[in-house]
């Protein structure tokens, strides 16, 4: 987790922007775009409107990454936006998580993989292979721990060779996650205190010099109570915080998230950065594609600043 | 379910091929046999090792598929080992899930995902989209329960709408599973057990001519006891069994995820159908590609018929 950490503390910003584009947050003329280049670029006509979408995406994706990049330490695509195309959306995923990494960002694959033992070790060829390189350009991943360990153990051996991190759920943001992780345990804990306490152990052979594991948690904004617990409870866990936002998480509900020094946590924001610009009265459908990318960028921007600034005034 | 209950009927055979191809489980002269093609292929020279492999995995399914697909009614791609490859071996996972279906296979994609609501509504569309087709080629996935009914209903409604369903994690093969899913909870049950409930609720609204719900369960081979109760505890959910033979399940371990009528249960084979060939005498790695993939073909027919009439055996 040094990686990360350093880069929050050179941009003095625990704050993580969700490249999750869909057609609602993508302006209509950018989606119009590149029609006639797709279908140039296709052998196969019916497959122009994904070709189109994923050309837009990763242009929205750029604007957006050019605009924050001296702003933000770190971007999370999530990849569920860009299979929603098909295949040709996840060309446009690796290509955002290299044009990222290109530009100095940490690159957080918000993937949320998860299987028995020798599936999760071809998932964890996210973090490379020797033969073939680096196809995802992914810093780190999110993945889910309902498999136990085995789903775990390959995807951290594989972050340890390659200075890459791993984030296992562990509360997520969501209305209806206390449905599992909420359920009360024989011994008198929550589910999901339980899944914290195996991810303190699974990844404890592995803690870095800032004193945090290569082995993250995911832990919602939502929950601001159950995350001061848990900050106290998993002290060289790092903290993933998603539900800042549309999702209803505030600076105040994500403070104890954070340790004594400020550290501990990075908050990510997806909507209320990439989709500022549906707020601004610049903005209309007839403008031209290069404009509306100029306001996605200066809106984007602006919200970034505002949230660092939110975040700042809370920490110590 | 019931494009799969009544493949599964045709065929007189209860069982599903994973194709799940790995380096070990392809032949050295088919993994050899793309490099110039690949080379030729790609616009950037470092791109053509993963292009060449992807290229070897889909020749080796198709001739997986062409073996068995008058002996079985579906297959079962697992999608890790594609994304081990990077995009290019997503292009051959999906290009994988096309032919099959083309050969009339119902596919079923393991791809294990799960997320927040609107993220699960972006991943749904594995099922297809309104302008965009079907990109993906599969009649059903997989998915994780980790998050509660937010993450399971929008794959729920996108199934419903494409007559496609969804297998939710309950009880999984692998050894460490029984870390998270067999913790005790404090009315008594187990974890996996209250999983097992909320899956049958959150499919109840569909069940289908069969008598089965379109969210059926995967529930492991190597767990018989458990297997069984979860029967009676869930008639309506029909099972997807992973972990016979190299896992260590067998017909016996089996029988109880079926019902009365021999229905009700598929079960998956990879390594034992598709790595077949590695027994056979007549292979070496100094046979052309093209001997090899008959050689994997006749090994593949052959498993696959033993898997079935192993199957047919025990069930009335």
């Amino acid at each position: 987790m040094d990686k990360l950490i350093d880069a929050i503390e050179q941009a003095q910003n625990p704050s993580i922007v969700g490249l999750d584009p869909t057609e609602a947050l993508v302006p209509a003329p950018v989606l119009a775009a590149y029609t006639e280049e797709a279908t140039n670029a296709v052998d196969d006509e019916s497959q122009a409107p994904a070709a189109a979408l994923a050309m837009a995406y990763f242009q929205f994706n750029c604007a957006i990454i050019d605009a924050v990049a001296d702003i933000v330490p770190a971007v999370k695509p999530q990849i569920a936006m860009y299979e929603a195309i098909g295949p040709a959306g996840v060309d446009a995923y690796t290509m955002t998580c290299e044009y990222a990494q290109q530009q100095g960002l940490y690159v957080l694959g918000d993937i949320k993989r998860g299987d028995i033992g020798s599936t999760a070790a071809a998932y964890a060829k996210h973090f490379g292979d020797d033969c073939l390189g680096d196809a995802w350009h992914e810093n780190g991943i999110t993945v889910n721990p309902y498999l136990g360990s085995d789903g775990i153990t390959p995807f951290v051996e594989a972050a340890a060779a390659s200075d890459g991190d791993v984030f296992a759920l562990v509360r997520t943001s969501n209305p209806s996650s206390a449905q599992i992780q909420e359920l009360e345990l024989a011994d008198g804990a929550k589910l999901y205190e339980h899944v914290a306490d195996l991810v303190s152990q699974w990844g404890a052979d592995h803690i870095g010099r800032h004193g945090y594991s290569l082995l993250g948690a995911v832990v919602g904004a939502t929950h601001p109570q159950q995350g001061s617990e848990l900050r106290a409870r998993m002290p060289h866990t790092f903290f993933l915080v998603p539900g800042y936002g549309a999702q209803g998480g505030t600076a105040a509900t994500v403070r104890g998230m954070f340790d004594a020094d400020g550290m501990g946590a990075i908050v990510n924001s997806s909507r209320g950065i990439i989709g500022a610009w549906r707020d601004d009265p610049s903005y209309s459908d007839d403008v031209n594609a290069s404009t509306a990318l100029d306001i996605v960028a200066r809106c984007a921007r602006q919200a970034a600043m505002d949230m660092r600034d939110d975040l700042r005034a809370m920490l110590p």
